[in-house]
């Protein structure tokens, strides 16, 4: 053991083979569902059965938002240059920067806060609290207010149904709720939660790290941009101008899960 | 409709939602688990339940390998420069490269290979006939051979038990038999299947894209790696020099999962 | 010194400074240019006047192409999403890859493969042959035919001139020469040298590292990368759409270096 | 011209050629150095020979920091996982984060807040607003203190040396020292300017982009990365567990530029 020694909480090897956080991989191989040992590799215990579903469906609605999400852009860019799929991938997960993903984390400190002051005080107080401070101090409240979607995106009232079906706590939607409520009286305008607060709300109930929101949120779309820049290595000529609107759809027809039968 | 209007297979977005390869993105959310979902993004098809089992099986046996994996090292200097959690996993995804983690595609070639072959001549003859090929090409047979294992690793075990239990075909789990025996004769040194070679043959079985092997390993480690990226930026100093054997596991001690109840 | 001891040729440093291939870099400063230093730590040796005039020339020809790069573009995008400066050049960086910076690298192969085996033969006869290998191989030869360029780039007619005025021995520029020629006899098309193709015959004449030519022009174009990059960060509304075409010049207009007096 | 039209003010191609601000860059080539260029497309202006001396010095007091930066650690293990020259390079720039590198930006930002509040107030007074204010604000005054030379960097004592001699206002210079005199009044402590400070000292003095000046640096020191990562690629066993601090230099012996003739 030498000056430089250190430790890690995470994981270990020897020649009995892999143990993460304590429990042997080959036991949780085909046991546990993947994202319920990421959830154990990055919080440090296995999820109750409720959040397992939770987290699973969290991934689900983040892995993929289409060809023109700038991720996606910028793994077909450099895939195109004739990056390997690796390094394209790459370039995708570093577009997703503090404007393109990191919503989350964002709308998670502010959720917490609302919850936290709460219990001292009425919620719709605690959320006007920390709609005044946020603004005062010039931050973006990210998680409300609609970007992409005119309409309300669907995936909310999805995870939402899936939320109260899982008996969550429920004191963190709340809070989102009342944080949209403080917008419309301090703004004037409609602010509705969107899918990166509502994922906030689901990640608090579930008490995930704030710090590794956006990681997880980065694994899961990991996947779109893998899949984007397979397409353009084997299916794209090298070195094309790859616009980012006028692209169209030419896979399988809408079909419906009702159909596997 | 421009000049440079292209198309995707892969996924659509539009006022009604996203839709991946045709299914709506709300029905598959909570419904459908998330290395399905990646499947059916990366291939165009849901998985059968069986092979829905495997892969999420792959992907768990991929999830980490300790801190002293390069990928994790990498991953762990960048954040000590000071590196966001996303460009410090970038670093490490960069680390995954023709010798750490690219085995299992170049296995799933040779096994395909000889499984193809093998419908014209005898299974051995085949065998002998593909590991005769790469000796003379100078490419190494990845997926054969243990490099960090001492013993048989005992994910092997675990990973044949479970495509046997999912009623695979088995063409390929002989073909990568057959190899490992080929490369006996042909060689005189036990080389037997390892890991990567194992993960390929089941990738082989359940018909998953060759090319989006690395994919998929890489999804599954970046797990990993961001667990390993977000314990240096959290929990230690800056600028340190990271030795890449000396260190001890302090989490959790062993345990068990029947222990869950 | 331990199990792990290794050993660099590059630089050291202690308590009395950095010296680079032997050289203390405090007397570097000031005294010899970056291009020569640079030169020094890639090859070992500080170049000769003429030959720290070549490599300046070959780095100022490749610092830039506007906009529309798609390694500029990748770096613009990330920039979009919220990436820092940095991650922002790693998305650029990750963009040069086979088909958008490599091509240096495999004409210098072909350069050698002519002046080498000119030796022996007529140097029509070197360049013949080695056209007819490549054409085989089914590799393409990079550095002929222009891709971008309708007319004559006039970088190639400077660095021809500046590589004449440096008195190099020619044998490289005469087998790029040889080269087209040899392409038109083989497929009946002008493919004529281009600044991949003049720079990589430069590169030649001056004894660069062939598997450093890569890294040269990924610096010099890092600089270019850069400065789109922090304008995108700068100037730039976030998660615009990025248009790989329609945009304008919009900076100083048109002037001539004998202005400056 | 469509919805997405955009425009930059850096450089423009037509079939006419290359410009870089404005400049045509075959007049360039040959003619004003690599660093200049480089200056001319980050500002947007040539610089005078003074300054484009100390832009030179500055490069090449960054080229490089041994084997043991941990970008050069990082860039080393992404190669030695088998990733390209520029995906090895790209993981060594990721590394450049808060810690490493980010320095030269925030003891600019001091340094001008000083130079700037002393039009108005003694020197003095005025570094000692800023120190009080930086340390209230719990903000690490970057570019003072000596993380790594115990004794004086003499490459400092080298950078002030040609920043009289190129005739520099010197008012940012004497911001520099100002604040080092307002540290020890402060803290009580020597912490002296270090290579960063020096460096921010004289890039203010120059009136070089503070938001650019964190690019000045990777783009210099990417020469070392590329020099690392490529001789880790050509001399080095693949997957070498690479130990932080145990290795030699084993280059050219200590030689003097006096030598050289």
């Amino acid at each position: 053991m030498g000056d430089l020694h250190w430790e890690t909480k995470l994981s270990t090897t020897s020649e009995n083979g892999i143990r993460i956080r304590g429990y042997d991989l080959v036991q949780l191989i085909g046991t546990v569902p993947f994202p319920s040992v990421l959830y154990l590799l990055f919080t440090g215990e296995l999820p109750e059965p409720n959040v397992a579903k939770l987290i699973d469906a969290v991934m689900v609605a983040s892995i993929d938002h289409g060809p023109g999400a700038p991720s996606a852009l910028a793994a077909r860019t450099a895939a195109s240059g004739g990056a390997s799929l690796g390094a394209a991938a790459a370039a995708g997960l570093l577009t997703m920067g503090k404007y393109h993903g990191a919503a989350v984390q964002d709308a998670m400190e502010a959720i917490q806060q609302v919850a936290d002051s709460s219990k001292n005080q009425a919620l719709d107080r605690a959320a006007d609290a920390v709609v005044a401070d946020w603004r005062k101090a010039g931050r973006r409240l990210s998680g409300f207010g609609h970007r992409q979607h005119k309409h309300k995106d669907p995936r909310l009232e999805r995870l939402f149904e899936l939320a109260h079906a899982a008996n969550v706590p429920g004191d963190h939607l709340q809070a989102a709720h009342a944080i949209e409520a403080a917008l419309k009286r301090s703004t004037g305008k409609d602010l509705p939660i969107n899918i990166d607060g509502a994922m906030a709300a689901i990640l608090c109930e579930i008490n995930f790290p704030v710090s590794l929101s956006n990681g997880l949120f980065m694994l899961a779309r990991m996947t779109g941009i893998i899949a984007h820049a397979h397409e353009e290595i084997t299916q794209m000529p090298p070195m094309r101008r790859i616009d980012p609107v006028d692209f169209d759809y030419a896979g399988p027809a809408e079909r419906d899960l009702t159909n596997i039968g």
